[in-house]
């Protein structure tokens, strides 16, 4: 696949289908870009209404071309496309760019033509780009099959499912300076190659440093998530998912199920595949050039050199806010930073040179190597008017304030350390400004967007070692009792697992579950003390028609003592049955109440695009009012079910509030971990919700458990598994 | 005060003290950038040791200047000050701008030489901006006392504690274009005039359309609050405040008290007194500039027009993550835009061209005009690629493009609708976008940034709607009662209240508060069910000496019948005194229990910048954890505590979950009121706890209240009163 994905985007000849000698059209356009831009391969047009497209030998067709030709840019209609494909496949072309629009999106008629142009492709071993896409480049190949103008060559290579998304990158990258392009791929309608194959090809792509994802919808989100996994050992993956805001998934029966839809789910998922998930359209680009001139740092620490103002404490505010680790320097740092700087200098992070690089700019590189060389510090932010210094006092400070940006930019490289610049003057690309991009290094005009770029480096960082040291958990095969229960629940011609079934089916993977028993009598009560411990009990109906149990008068708790839990019984059946008159009444579950502690949801879901999916949340009002919710992808790591956990907002009540114990952190993660196996063991259960777990220091009771099958049962054959790992 | 300040900003006459020949000097570069401005008042070099300094005559000291002088800049050092302001006020000079450090920032000797220069200012009258300032200007009077280079004149008026972020501020707007200054003051030091001040000043002048504060702290944020809700009421006041993770205020002896120091107590503040609180430095520009640009929308509906693309997805997004009601199109104006579009295009709120304006841009301005007319329209944004059809398509197209640039902004002017346009073709500053900046238009390059600013600017017209017609609800006098019951205490030595003194209070400004009891011995108990009803109550300890009453076994809850009551009160009082064998134990408080309910807490503190301040929030978890609580200063009005309540994060639980139904805001908003009337009439309270309130759709229970009297009796005479309304 990448091969042929390699031909496309490093084509040494190029046929142009639908070439013209009439300058408005693409056909006459494409091929005049690429002369333009000194493309190096050979160029064939084809038409075959002409003998001679701008100075070149035109042919009828592709057959008529004598050398081989690796790609072809189509430009005629929808319609020509299944016996331009046939010719193609005969020629041996292993790739085609596919302009026109009229396919699918524009109803049955283009279905059809999608169809039959999909299956000629098939046919003919031909992979398709598009069709409906703007084109492909590739800078580094002098081939710009857009004609997208002025792009500066460079180390982001962009995958789109907008083509003005593309654009609006690549002019913003014109405003900055520094910072270019290696490839384009705009994907249209992906008809044939899907968003996981560009990716992979950029992944192996050399001269691509930062693959940058703008992506309305995802047609193979496990696939997708899998090579990211993989393309993220290598190198960031940047991406920004759009149409965040659709309507949530018209019925779904469980609360997992109902927050399964929202983009936190695909940012989950994809930061747990190692990705960066930028969530503003103007960060996009900053990040990506950001990820794409830094190294990868040993830890999250950040130092800030200032020039005095209010930037330091901006940036800081903003570190802070985010979250991220002030470095603290070494006593024989800040002795350096004393010997090179004026008294009124804070020499302590951050670092304020209180003027000591006015009127000699290089002092600022002094100062970058003694806090660089630091142990203590991951990254250093250069903050305030760097770069302005022969602007704003001395014109004879240039020579000085630019060779300062190259020895910055050395110093970087010799430590391995991240460096970046936040610059008033950044706006203005005076010199050493230019300077300091030129030799790859970041520079922001606000704090902000730079303290952005810096959390994402360090989350890629962290993502990375996750996912290079914590091993997916993969699922052992189905255990024997356990498909036992789910054969007596088929046998019924259920869905629904009744809670005790749901319970001891977490019992059969290794839950510890409440010793609850099943009532069918009320003297089946008899000596429920002995069997349950002395303290009160829950009472719960047990039917397959009732599924929200309390609103049918079908819980009672705190029940104490036998004759309490009778008359508990009796209230329990004669509510049940008025509430539905032809409810089949199983029984009642009688279990032991369950301690006081935290409320939590552990639910699993098999969303339509990712696969089998694990949530995690605070129960109760955490879940249904704030939507404060965790998502991972089956299987997982265990450090993806302890970061599931630490990533919800209110994960500060797990350390204990008003007196209580921090909650058992390991059990929970335990306790996710087997529910991860069970529901990749059944992948035939299409919904899992434990809600509520109650947690506590001492471990975890699980107060209530559903679970229903799928209305076809998925077959285990179909369970995915990681691609790699 | 204002008077002095328009002769600092509308000098008709500067004196340079320190006049200077030598260029790299303040006081040379001061007088060669007015004259370079074309500065129309009078220069006078004060230098003592001169005849002439840049051609113009030199004199020893402004006593020996003939005419009017309005205005000194004081380029000397420090010390220098008390003579000079000496000579000023003789003069008769209102205003003088003190460049040099050298005070209060560097210590003791500088605090006297800070001490020296007020008591000559305040003595002679004369206004001091700074000192430690880079100075002010004003370019509509060409006067820039800055020296910073290359500003445009425009609406914007900046005041900062920080000469950078100006610095930054006019170099990104140099960067975009389009958007320009009247004036900026650098506050310095602050030592004379103030934060409050400046703004009155950029609110009464005509050239300041938006005044922009950059702020680090504020040193009397009482007035500026006052004036803030004065001058939004004729234009937006836009603030950016750093140093917002200082560590919060050390010790407080209440929840309110610990959460009184953060940022989102200042923000909730500036936001009631109407301004625009901009979180991000890399916003505020934009921000500024779109506020100062457009007109008060009537509603908060927005339409969007767009030209294909992801732009209209990002920007939908965007709108609906920030609670944005998108409008919904008339009929009428759907069909008005069908019959100008092509079939394929949206004709429903987002709009999309889809291509029909690609061969004549004068479409777009069509289409505007379509959905300006629309009554359920308040702001159009027009997405995607404007600005470009020429670049992009045909260079034909040029002439119709900026023609419909034109016809865009006089159609937002003759709607009387605010209007921008986010475009890729913004960064290339082509000439359509351009003509939109010269015509008013706000144009943005990214959705996000131009959302950001709707979201402001339909913030704006709500703080200003609710202000002008949301009465503060002013305090009456104490009532004796509530005298006595302060009276009591005080005999006693006390400072903190016991809770039944404190509940007594609030029933004494009008809360419904408990029918409860204070129990001196068992046999006080007799007969509690006739006089609390026959539930089962809450019994807690009465101690001057035991804060924390649960800690020291001093709480009972749900205790029911006279035998454990007795029991309970028993138990209590050994508890507590096993707690502290020499508390002075006051008695047991017997109150009904609360019925179940959200738990809430309500408190008021009197924060040392902003005085008295009352925060909300729900009790428990939610302010203890998640610090999901808002502000506001008192007095407020109803529609203040209204949005108080509304502003929380989790404001969705008192509309009722799991069944329960909403509580009665109406009674809380009451219940705030309340408390806010009690806290204004004895403002010698420091500090006021409701916690937790529980609310219920029938009401409220106060469970518990603690307040607490200042070390030292604040007077009733000193409690703030609103400057106006």
């Amino acid at each position: 696949m990448t091969d042929a994905l390699n031909s496309i985007f490093k084509a040494n000849s190029v046929a142009i289908i639908g070439a013209s000698n009439d300058p408005s059209k693409r056909g006459n356009q494409a091929i005049r870009k690429l002369r333009a831009d000194g493309y190096g391969g050979a160029i064939f047009p084809i038409n075959p209404k002409a003998d001679e497209i701008m100075g070149l030998p035109a042919y009828a067709s592709v057959l008529d071309v004598e050398g081989a030709i690796d790609l072809v840019l189509v430009c005629t209609p929808a319609k020509t496309l299944p016996a331009i494909l046939a010719h193609c496949g005969q020629k041996g072309i292993p790739g085609a760019v596919v302009l026109a629009a009229g396919f699918s999106e524009i109803g049955a008629e283009g279905a059809e033509i999608a169809a039959a142009t999909l299956a000629a492709a098939r046919k003919h071993n031909v992979r398709l780009v598009g069709p409906n896409t703007n084109g492909v480049f590739n800078l580094h190949n002098r081939m710009n099959l857009v004609g997208v103008q002025d792009v500066e060559p460079g180390a982001i290579g962009i995958c789109s499912q907008s083509g003005n998304m593309m654009l609006g990158l690549v002019t913003e990258a014109r405003r900055r300076g520094g910072v270019g392009f290696s490839s384009y791929v705009g994907v249209g309608n992906q008809l044939d190659v899907n968003l996981a194959e560009y990716l992979r090809y950029f992944g192996d792509d050399d001269d691509t440093g930062v693959p940058l994802f703008y992506v309305e919808g995802f047609q193979d989100g496990r696939a997708f998530l899998d090579t990211c996994r993989e393309v993220t050992q290598k190198k960031p993956v940047v991406i920004y998912k759009s149409g965040r805001t659709e309507a949530g998934q018209a019925a779904a029966s469980s609360h997992t199920g109902s927050l399964a839809s929202s983009f936190a789910l695909t940012r989950g998922l994809l930061r747990q595949a190692g990705a960066t998930v930028v969530e503003q359209s103007d960060k996009i680009l900053s990040i990506a050039e950001g990820l794409s001139k830094m190294p990868v740092p040993a830890g999250g620490r950040v130092a800030i050199l200032a020039d005095g103002g209010g930037h330091a404490t901006v940036t800081v505010d903003a570190l802070v806010d985010s979250g991220v680790e002030l470095a603290r320097l070494s006593a024989a740092t800040t002795s350096r930073l004393r010997a090179l700087l004026p008294a009124a200098a804070s020499c302590v992070n951050p670092v304020d040179v209180a003027g000591g690089t006015d009127n000699d700019p290089s002092v600022a590189a002094a100062c970058a190597a003694a806090i660089l060389a630091d142990e203590g510090v991951d990254i250093l932010m250069v903050v305030g008017m760097y770069g302005g210094f022969a602007a704003r006092f001395n014109p004879a400070l240039l020579d000085n304030e630019i060779d300062t940006s190259q020895r910055l930019a050395r110093l970087a490289g010799e430590y391995g350390k991240p460096l970046l610049v936040q610059s008033v003057y950044a706006a203005l690309r005076t010199r050493p400004i230019e300077t300091l991009k030129q030799a790859g290094i970041p520079v922001f005009v606000w704090p902000e967007p730079a303290v952005r770029c810096v959390c994402e480096l360090i989350g890629y960082a962290r993502a990375r070692r996750r996912n290079a040291t914590a091993p997916l958990v993969l699922p052992d095969g189905p255990i024997a009792e356990g498909l036992e229960i789910l054969g007596t629940i088929r046998s019924e011609g259920r869905i629904a697992f009744y809670e005790h079934e749901a319970k001891a089916l977490l019992a059969v993977y290794g839950a510890r579950v409440p010793g609850e028993f099943l009532a069918h009598s009320e003297d089946d009560l008899a000596g429920a003390a002995e069997r349950l411990g002395d303290g009160p009990v829950a009472m719960k109906i047990v039917s397959r028609d009732i599924l929200h149990k309390s609103d049918a008068g079908g819980v009672r708790l705190n029940v104490a003592g036998e004759a309490a839990m009778r008359a508990a019984f009796a209230e329990i059946m004669a509510n049940t049955r008025a509430h539905d008159a032809d409810a089949d009444l199983h029984g009642v579950l009688v279990a032991p109440m369950a301690q006081p502690g935290v409320e939590i949801i552990i639910g699993v879901v098999h969303d339509p695009m990712f696969g089998p999916v694990m949530m995690f949340g605070l129960g109760g009002i955490f879940v249904e009012v704030l939507k404060d919710v965790s998502f991972r992808a089956l299987p997982m790591s265990r450090a993806d079910a302890h970061e599931m956990v630490c990533e919800i907002r209110a994960a500060g009540i797990l350390d204990g509030v008003r007196g209580a114990l921090p909650v058992n952190r390991d059990a929970l993660v335990d306790l996710m971990m087997t529910v991860a196996h069970l529901a990749l063991a059944h992948p035939e259960i299409a919904e899992i919700d434990l809600n509520p777990v109650i947690l506590r220091a001492d471990g975890y009771d699980i107060a209530d458990a559903r679970m229903i099958l799928g209305r076809e049962d998925r077959s285990r054959d179909q369970a995915p598994r990681p691609a790699s790992c």
